[in-house]
């Protein structure tokens, strides 16, 4: 299914400063990206790089005088997914199998202290076999006890602060379902995006987990349907995916996010604990 | 220079268990391995693997019951360096001209909290304007700051602790470097090796910073010479690179590390703030 | 009922240093200290003192050259305490009938961080109308989820971390107790003392609760028996009743704490959810 | 030297709501309040108390409905300090001398973690040997190195936050000066009052160190005159003295506060290092 996406983002810029930004669609095997057209205003010389790390397309600018700017990015995506609802094809891929670029997704990382919660993950949902069950059980658990509150956090709070103070936004959801997953010896990743019906629209952040073989997703926020979502990157927690990072001194003075689908046909798709289908972007 | 090195590791397990070792020596551009056999006593089944986000080696293995074991490595190895003495190759690579490779290494991590040290790395190193000095500057602070002591620190202290508690081990003084680093915009990375005449001997941990173009090593405890290190790991910190992560119920109960030289004419070779020589394993 | 309660901690001076202890039994309105001694050998001068602040009976004295020592108190106390059952007298009080002296214990402290712990004390706890019942379901909560494991934490651990952490030992279980009362508004105070039939003899440590114009006691370790506490200190949590503070260089190198009873007739008294009985020690 | 003094605080209160407010000039042996008045528009009841473990002025009320209020003091107060200039009487107290009232300020607490900053304490100040000096040392370290930045902390942020953060505002300056103290062994306590000149006008606050038997007053801040401060209150941190503290649903809607002299004579008094005169409010 068709998505068009967009984000404008506007910065006032006191000081020389570089910037590198992190908004296009990911192409993958099952992402493909029809048109896109990034957009600099006034026209700043910029590059497109990805790292030897990762598949996420960053794109690096230098701003080499007090000004204002825009960058405008727009796409048309499609992104595929499968539905898997096998309950073999959910079962917990035991460390002594898991393929090495999995691995790292296990350790704790600079917002997913999951060497801290261990026993709190063992003691609330380590006696759940099913592994998508298991990581089902977590998102439901942070959904009910997470408040969704915009404001209440700020770049530097993990999931250490989020699970005692109990809210925050997408980001910090992610990164408590991530640590929670990774302390049960789970693989999980961070996944930035545009999502389709999320409201109010802003670029949105949920997780991967590592499940029969393959990344599932999982969204503990429920503020918009899993099937809707158009990948930008993935990566440990928000330190690696971050939509800007900005080196200088500089100010964001605007953000405009959306996407669209002109397919009249959409019907979200959201888990239910009774069917127990996994969803894919792989 | 050829080294000898050598660990062997005995573990006591409790319960089913899966290891992932990282203790072979590192096969780089630079360093040769030019022997190497890996011991398990009783015989275990393991497997080498790396992953696509690093170079790093692993080893991994299921111990199905409960038992004692021990791993043994031993490799006789041939690391070369550069030293590298000219102003201009020891020059901060602005972040627009950073190699994408580079990049994830300038955002912080599990203990490395750079975005909280800010204010800290640049009141106290933020005008330096070589880069070599800068980081030079950093690691004679820590060295004279931050007491070296054994068992004052446990695998979840952090540079954001060590920044004000002021003791730990050299897991901590590298965290600790890396977090200064990031936080001024130079990248870091986590360096792990055996290390020729380290006192008493044990794995070590330092850094890596990338000035001029190369990574070039750092080590604030300043136990052992840095043209002694044999590489066995990079990574963001500890996180990635644990000489043994452990899945299960197990127990380490004996720790042996080495590394010797047959070459009778090893130099120790150190930094000096008069002469701004830097070392690279590159 | 009397107890005999007694303790002895033996310390190496390295350097003129200087002790606070905090053993002496406390002289209540419902406590009676009927015999006591303390001794120092070899005999070093001290001084009894205490605060306008508090009750808690101090000693002090300074240690001016290395040496070793032992500091020795022996007394028969009889603590009376009385039942509370009726619904009426356990319910809570409201902050703006609280006395002025109680008001300091909303607040939080060092090691019980209530205004981080708002969210989750709400959710979880919020909802119960009785305040007895109320802070039994704490102590319950932390029965059941903190593990009693000794060595797990130290002296800089706080209810933020045993909340998550979910392992700590007697100290651990009051901050967390007391932290969550302050939460929810119910004024709690750390309690330690001597413990009859607590295993391992040692000293303990647990909280009180105000409830219905009456310190209640609790204990979430459920070690001993609530009718054998023999009170030393009250505080606002472990930096106001440390059994001793020092400053200088020392070493405690034993400690030797118990507490008997002559009474044939001693019948433990614990909790029961099911009849709503509180002890107060006033 | 007479001050007129005055605040006006103005609530929206969402759901029955209890306050305690802390705005009254403390009356002492060398405060005296010549004339005050508290008003409350529209008139609610409220009642004024004190606690045994303080002399603070806490003014008390409930609000049982939905409303919107205004809580108004205006006083006359005449507060008198005394300027100490003999190196001796501005010698350390050694803790085995201290009154017993004065060592509870010697502990850790909740925004003032002494206990994690005793190194940092000794290897930056432990060598001055006058207690004035190496209190005003402290002070001048701070001033140096936080920066007073509006907005850039929160009711939670620690001493242990803004040693490293480096920023924060009256209330974090004081903070870190206390722990600093404490971590010494030098008796610390909050201090909160109006204060003549401070520029924008808003409450202010600093801290008070035990030196040669008396409190001595400090303002990392340097924000006002030493000798222009009206002492609301005293506390171990700002848990014990906040301006109010609020139970139930509420928003703090306007502030202002303001302190002014009729004497033309006032003569602005600060610290200088070259002279060692100490200023204290007893």
């Amino acid at each position: 299914m068709k998505f068009k996406v967009h984000c404008e983002l506007e910065y006032q810029v006191y000081q020389p400063s570089t910037f590198i930004f992190n908004i296009h669609a990911l192409r993958t095997a099952t992402q493909t990206v029809l048109e896109e057209v990034l957009e600099v205003d006034p026209y700043i010389r910029f590059e497109e790089f990805t790292s030897v790390h990762s598949t996420n397309r960053f794109v690096r600018m230098e701003v080499k005088e007090p000004m204002m700017f825009k960058i405008a990015y727009k796409a048309v995506v499609d992104p595929a997914y499968t539905i898997i609802d096998h309950d073999s094809a959910l079962a917990p891929v035991p460390v002594v199998q898991l393929d090495g670029d999995v691995i790292p997704y296990l350790f704790p990382s600079r917002y997913c202290q999951s060497d801290k919660l261990q026993r709190f993950a063992y003691s609330k949902f380590g006696k759940i076999e099913n592994a998508f069950e298991q990581v089902l059980t977590i998102t439901e658990w942070i959904h009910k006890n997470v408040e969704y509150l915009s404001g209440s956090t700020n770049s530097q709070t993990s999931a250490f602060d989020t699970i005692t103070e109990l809210a925050g936004v997408c980001r910090d959801f992610a990164h408590l379902g991530i640590a929670l997953c990774r302390a049960l010896s789970i693989p999980a990743r961070y996944f930035t995006g545009y999502s389709y019906k999320l409201f109010p629209p802003d670029f949105h952040a949920c997780f991967e987990a590592y499940i029969g073989g393959r990344w599932i997703i999982f969204d503990a926020t429920k503020l918009a349907p899993l099937n809707g979502l158009i990948k930008i990157a993935n990566g440990r927690d928000a330190a690696d995916a971050a939509v800007a990072s900005t080196f200088g001194n500089v100010a964001c003075t605007s953000i405009k996010v959306g996407a669209e689908t002109a397919d009249p046909e959409f019907e979200p798709f959201m888990y239910e604990k009774s069917t127990l289908k996994g969803l894919s972007y792989e």
